[in-house]
């Protein structure tokens, strides 16, 4: 075998651990006070920002794909960012698994080094904000802007600012799903309705509880007035369709994947939820209503955020105009042809 | 050995699994549709009534113990109730990771049934509404009020207002706290201070940053000048300050479980706010804004109790109000010899 | 809407929370003894039978799309049983996290009832046993078997060996595995080998270390000398064959699905060795070397299990045979052509 | 405040992170191939040993309590202890949890990579052998001696040796336990029974099964009969009677901690148990059974130590022995007395 040649690896080279193992440096000992649980907050900061680095690995793979102004149906490439996206879930859940770790700090012993810390704290993990940028959080949409600009360097600012250049994944997606045609007037000539729209708002809205007739009308801005499509959206007109059209026949071959990229879409708007929503409980609990190492108002800037940073959610929307299947309209042929196996 | 005479005990008898396993009558099967879901949804849903009744079990339990006018220091009682404190939040935790399973259903399989259930809905849990009412949610502070009669019967109106009626176990625990004497003037009379409140003070207000500042007259209020004790608190100024003192001096054998007891207090907290988070995302992407099947809007509700359900938060916010170990005030020996172990 | 008509269904009645909550009789409340933790014993039990019940009625679904004849490439059905698959594998997870609420429950707790319910025992639960069965466990392959019979009631026996007369989900995957016929000579027959199999086995061959030559019999006796094929699997020769076909071009379309089918039962394997591995942990804590309440040696019956009731191993040990994708031999393109969507 | 002399910190400097996000270096880029996993394979590693650098910090704070002479009761030693050993076990979970991340990882997508890290391979993480040294399994005890050795190179064969030359957890608790004077003689002179020992031999004789009556020799062996008692054992005869002493009379105050001790050590056990299990599970369906990159077969080692290495299982069987509360002796008033609080 042609490895043979090559020098043995040894597992701590491998890992380069003599870096990895040597970059605690508690400033507590620096002062030399006693404070055994500093060792624990820097080790498991350490961790996240690893975890992080792969997320941002995962993220460009996923981004370079996208990246191509067609995805050839038959290539593995949607297949493979399903698993990506899926592996980014398992990693923020792990993410938000260990958070019980650092619960097992009490107030009392992060008092011991708390004030050791000042101003530095986790709101300048820049490596949370590209990720939050690579998915789609526009500067303009973060909560708390100006706070976040006086908490990093100009330096940090300027990275976190490059990530934003890149088209995001958001926009992406939009891209790719905007391109699709199986919604097209062309599959949808022959019947009595001249398109798939105006067929499905009868269904939807005969399909509607008195409560719930405000949704037609959000249904119709959406999907049928394109002069009334609400401004501001990341979604175009035409991705908002495909997306909702791709989840109401989920179960053809060719809408599989599509389907499942949109659904792990979601998944990680709720993982980052959950992980803000237990990083509130722990910085309530440890540090309560005192002001941050970075200035912040404790929880109250995360809360914010867990609110308004959901990336994804003009997806997490379309469940509000979903039919159950019994009520579907029945696809034309060439489309039930085009969305199948060849075999 | 005694148990000989018995009858033998056999599983499915002893588990009354005739019972438990037949009692799943889908809606969908009525009516002879096709919903293969719905039987997840009832099944999910009769082990979270299970998880519930355990629940009110072990509250019960720790009820009782505080019910007594005192409880004796050497008794195992208060190890008891932490104990089974932590049993509660294991069982929460279960029930928090449990909602991944209800996650696979998706919002295309959930129509299949969805409108055969109306108008039921999760908010009809009696034993959650009691379980919520033992802990200490007053009617009074309950999101929603009015749409919380208008979904339930009267009799199980009835049960709740029952539940409320009981002493709850934020009451309980605030008279216990409320008799505890250690940080009583008759230990502190030897200094320069009278009171070891106003020796806190001083040393408390020296910690507080520029932008801390605030927190002073909080501080005040709460500990030093009794007559702007904030009204409408759950805990009793007594009761905050000797939650206060348990939470600095944790050290001392007496306070361990004490400590302990409030600790795992918060952390119901926590998870009932971890299990709502996960609900609202779940409900967001099952149903999204359209209309529950009880009739409120969908995650509303949820986010409303989210933000405003948490019981002992008065215990959470003391956080705010610790110092750090080496700036505490040394205690009296008397005090310390009645905090210690008698050997 | 139709709905209108129905009878307004309430939460308590649909899921007849009167049977569910009132099948709970401790032996100890029989016999006036104070047992606090019997509730929770019985109730976690009762959870356990419920999920048990959801995982035969998924098993019971994906049965059925196996038992056709034929499954057409195109239908939803795999993709169906994926799901499904991946369900209970969730509900198996949390089977294996609420664990963690069993364990709260100390050895001298169990002990204050553990006498009363001889000779009860989780063994008897006939669900898990019939499970087990479902997937493809044959009475033979059981651990245990003597004692397996003396435990149960000759009803119940019964019942596990109707289920084991019904074709199991392993004896299905294989005969839908055996039925594919790319990796057929008709698609192979155009290059310098006749088949795939022997040019495959040149390029495994090579790949193999000096300690990894063995391997290459076995690869031999399964897929190149029927005459050799080893006696006593669940899988026929060209099950095997496809099986490794399907892993090793998963990335073609029309593999998405049935490598995510093999995975997801591996991850069934997984998860019920998991959950032995912590009823292991969890029984020697609680009763150690003692005779458990069902007659058995404690742990030794799980471990038995544990190391033989792999019912998937077939599949996990092809692993073995991979090769890297940058060796794997080029498709012909009638076979590309076939295992692609049509557009 | 003092601090605000202080050089302002900011996080990634605190991190270090230009060390920690640094100190990837794939193979794979090295040799010019893609494999776009190796980067996960890698970080993972390097997460884990974050956290086993976290666990033999905490290790060390708890050997240093234990290595005192004598631990004075109403310290807060134990109390702080038994806080880390649960803070490691919460690490420990964290550590099963995230194998989750590395089972997205494919055989297939491995074996892009695999043959360049040979002869690498995780059992050459020092840190982890360093644990299990720490924490009491020796050399003589390992799994698979030899081919430990020729694993490591000499100066990582000498880490671990100079691991092994420190008292471990095991005696140290050991010693701890064999101190303990409340199950002594001086106690128990009262009564018909001149022993503590002798009256609970009684009790446990007729709590006895008939199947179970070996366990009345094993009994003798280890709590009456002295000359009788089992070479090659952890705990010397008074740390085997102390330690069940506590197990019985947990439920005294001055019991609590240490009986918590007791429970969070098997907890540890438990937990390495779980991970070598799931190890055992990935390691199964990612290298089947070809020779691993380190050149172990696969599993099998894995599974060696698996059944092998608990540490502190004479903990664990402790439990054969207990007796319900109901049928405990009572304790001497004077023995009650040092049990209890001073107060």
């Amino acid at each position: 075998m042609e490895q043979k040649q090559r020098k043995p690896v040894y597992y701590s080279e491998y890992l380069q651990l003599d870096k990895i193992l040597n970059a605690q440096d508690p400033e507590s000992t620096k002062e030399g006070i006693r404070a055994d649980d500093e060792m624990l907050f820097i080790i498991i900061h350490q961790t996240y920002e690893l975890w992080f680095k792969e997320i941002l690995h995962e993220l460009g793979i996923i981004r370079d794909v996208f990246k191509q102004p067609v995805i050839a149906d038959s290539s593995p490439d949607i297949y493979n960012c399903v698993h990506r996206i899926k592996r980014v879930c398992a990693i923020l859940n792990v993410a938000v698994q260990q958070m019980a770790v650092l619960e097992t700090m009490t107030p009392l012993d992060f008092l011991d080094f708390r004030d050791l810390l000042r101003p530095a704290s986790g709101f300048q993990s820049i490596q949370f904000k590209t990720i939050e940028a690579t998915l789609g959080l526009h500067y303009e949409k973060r909560y708390g802007k100006s706070y976040y600009l006086s908490q990093l360097t100009e330096a940090d600012i300027q990275r976190v600012k490059d990530a934003e250049k890149e088209p995001t994944l958001l926009v992406l997606v939009n891209n790719w799903l905007s391109r699709m045609p199986f919604a097209n007037q062309s599959y949808w000539q022959m019947g009595a309705y001249d398109s798939f729209w105006q067929q499905y708002r009868d269904l939807y809205s005969s399909s509607l509880l008195d409560a719930e007739q405000a949704n037609l009308s959000s249904f119709d801005k959406l999907f049928i007035d394109r002069s009334a499509y609400p401004e501001g959206r990341g979604f175009s007109p035409e991705a908002s369709r495909n997306a909702l059209f791709i989840m109401l026949f989920r179960d053809y071959p060719l809408f599989h994947l599509p389907y499942e990229l949109l659904s792990s879409l979601l998944e990680i708007d709720e993982m980052l939820s959950l992980w803000r929503q237990r990083h509130i409980n722990m910085v309530q609990r440890t540090i309560g209503k005192r002001v941050g190492t970075g200035g912040s108002t404790g929880a109250e800037y995360l809360r914010g955020a867990a609110d308004s940073h959901y990336i994804f959610k003009e997806v997490a929307e379309l469940t509000s105009f979903l039919l159950p299947r019994h009520l579907l309209p029945k696809l034309p042929d060439p489309l039930v042809r085009d969305l199948s196996y060849n075999r």
